[in-house]
């Protein structure tokens, strides 16, 4: 058996979204610009895709969404579209994210700082999330944009966009969230956050990889960052990926439906929580962030004495495929700096374990898993230095 | 019969390709970051991919080629990575480019313009090229970069960029080309050229659309575009789209190959000039550029008294795709600025068809083709003012 825990790294496309993308690869394979039947042809199926993508955010008729490569292109845009458009030409020069975001974000901003720009990185409380209240503090006269993910990518956790939405526009300062571990887990409604930007990708949820969006609330400017033809309302350049479009599209409508948000908060819910459930009964194991207020599909578990890539290497020999974190980052095996900003202390840091479950996990594979990762945490207990002399070492004591 | 004649703004993905990148939607579809077998299962077909594209385009080992998801970003990272590189953060403050690059190119330089950057457009000479010194008399202290496409868009004509690149050299100046048009026409050695950058996308070859490179020589700073996760060494953040990356690769293998470059420069050849000697048959009709040193496959031809649009209706009707001019301007109906740069008066600035043929096309197709453009020719010259009331209403004339 083959048990994929790793969702918030990828998605497999679902059969149905690849079944819609088959006809435009060697068949209907024209350039939409094109005033011919080959290019024109596809207009109607990425009309209806753009639908599904509208309605999936709840975005307004007059709001833009634009096809990005994926929630990195969405994310560096915004980035340095607000740096050209209100630092670069115009009077702001700060810009307000948290430590725990997705390295596109953290990067670029650790870019901007290099070119002059100041940020201010909020960091989470005990409950694991931003306290919007620390978002109000920190905006200043120079505040260009508040960026705050909506769903963390290691822990799940969901942070108060809404709250933190009604502040910027208060202070009349751009809101964007990278929406990318949000969508299809929770209801993401740009309208009701008061959002200007939010980011995605559409292999985050059972779409293609190379494919992502961008949505701009109506009336607001952002130079672009792909300059070139008038592709996208002349918003983004490039010859759109029909196949990948209109994959995006079916994909957001699947992951979107109120069945859908209801069968990920149902079934898949009650798989993540019976897998941890059963992880926590061992000894010295905790969930990183805590229970509360989380996507409904992932576990971030330190365990101690047990290095996360030895646990991931055991998992792995039975065909199990977790993380210890981002995989964005997971080619260094550095300390995850996400897990040392949710407060784990330096040992935990190299101790935690994700999974991330989908809509296609089943309760014979959570089995599976749970007797796997029980054996693989006993004997790598036994062979752990770590563990042997941690004093720590008894459940009553956590 | 279908006869697409479309192929310099799309081309269909050869149905190779797209066997070869079919099982990393539902089967293989790992993050290729990720340590289990989900994610690294994935690498063997992705390196052989990537020895393709080096093959491909002669790049050095220690040469770096990064995915990115179109020409358009390739063109778009190495303008705005040498602005922020050289200009914002150095002491160089000038570009230069041509008045015929791809709008992915003059649209970047415009916006640089407004950012305080001095570019310069080479105009073509009266062959419809480039001349190499006139990229020699350009150059001044403070340039920064020469930008000129290897072969054009519109007219298939070819730069001469191993002159251009031994002058860059000479002068110290990075060299960049898009070489969007020129992969798999002709062959492009980037050690050849002295190149430093090259950009290209997958689907101008028979590849995926959503996918590209971007050429950087080694040793060659470039600031990302897409900061974030450290994908493609650091250069390049986003998770990397692998069916599509496999998908280019085996297209560049397909269209490269010294085999694939003889059979475009002897089959796809010979049906383009059988196509063009017939439309030239004609009264009134010229190629735009003229006819040396041109890609195998583009004849880009004004045809006196017809609308390029009111051809391109009647040859749609017939199930012909072609079309006036880049794509990526073609959903506004204003004379092509590239036509004018190449010197055609105002009224065939609007009267220019694009032919650009594969390796697919068959002769039976062209000889259909033909067929129907004379009868949309004759059809449409009928009902022209502007043709009927021409001084030059003789072929004796021309």
């Amino acid at each position: 058996m083959e048990v994929y825990l790793d969702n918030n790294a990828t998605t497999m496309v679902d059969p149905k979204v690849y079944e819609a993308m088959k006809p435009f690869f060697c068949d209907m394979y024209g350039n939409p610009n094109s005033l011919h039947k080959f290019g024109a042809g596809t207009h109607p199926k990425m009309v209806e895709a753009l639908n599904y993508l509208y309605e999936g955010i709840n975005a307004a008729d007059e709001d833009d969404i634009i096809i990005t490569a994926n929630a990195t292109e969405s994310n560096n845009w915004v980035l340095k579209g607000v740096w050209i458009d209100l630092i670069l030409n115009g009077n702001k020069n700060h810009i307000i994210t948290t430590e725990v975001e997705h390295p596109t974000i953290t990067a670029t901003c650790k870019f901007l700082e290099e070119q002059g720009v100041s940020v201010t990185y909020l960091g989470v409380n005990d409950e694991g999330t931003i306290d919007a209240a620390s978002v109000r503090d920190a905006i200043r006269e120079d505040t260009a944009l508040v960026s705050v993910m909506w769903a963390n990518n290691e822990t799940g956790k969901l942070f108060p966009i809404k709250e933190i939405g009604q502040i910027c526009k208060e202070n009349n300062v751009l809101f964007h969230s990278d929406a990318t571990q949000a969508i299809g887990k929770v209801v993401v409604d740009v309208q009701d956050t008061n959002m200007d930007f939010i980011s995605f990708s559409a292999h985050k949820f059972h779409g293609p990889k190379g494919v992502g969006g961008l949505f701009i609330k109506a009336g607001v400017e952002l130079t672009r960052l792909l300059h070139g033809g008038e592709q996208m309302g002349g918003r983004r350049a490039g010859t759109v990926d029909v196949a990948s479009m209109i994959g995006m599209g079916l994909a957001m409508k699947l992951a979107t439906t109120p069945d859908a948000i209801a069968y990920e908060n149902d079934h898949v819910k009650r798989l993540r929580d019976k897998l941890e459930a059963a992880v926590l009964e061992l000894p010295e194991t905790i969930v990183i962030g805590g229970k509360d207020n989380r996507t409904p599909n992932t576990t971030l578990i330190s365990i101690r004495g047990v290095e996360g890539e030895s646990m991931l290497w055991d998992l792995n020999q039975q065909a199990i495929g977790a993380s210890t974190g981002s995989a964005c980052a997971s080619e260094d095996l550095e300390a995850n700096p996400v897990m040392n900003a949710f407060g784990s202390d330096s040992e935990l840091a190299h101790t935690g374990v994700r999974f991330s479950l989908s809509r296609f996990n089943t309760d014979e594979e959570i089995d599976f898993a749970i007797e796997t990762i029980v054996n693989a945490v006993n004997r790598l207990r036994t062979i752990s230095s770590s563990y042997a002399y941690t004093p720590k070492n008894h459940a009553s004591e956590l």
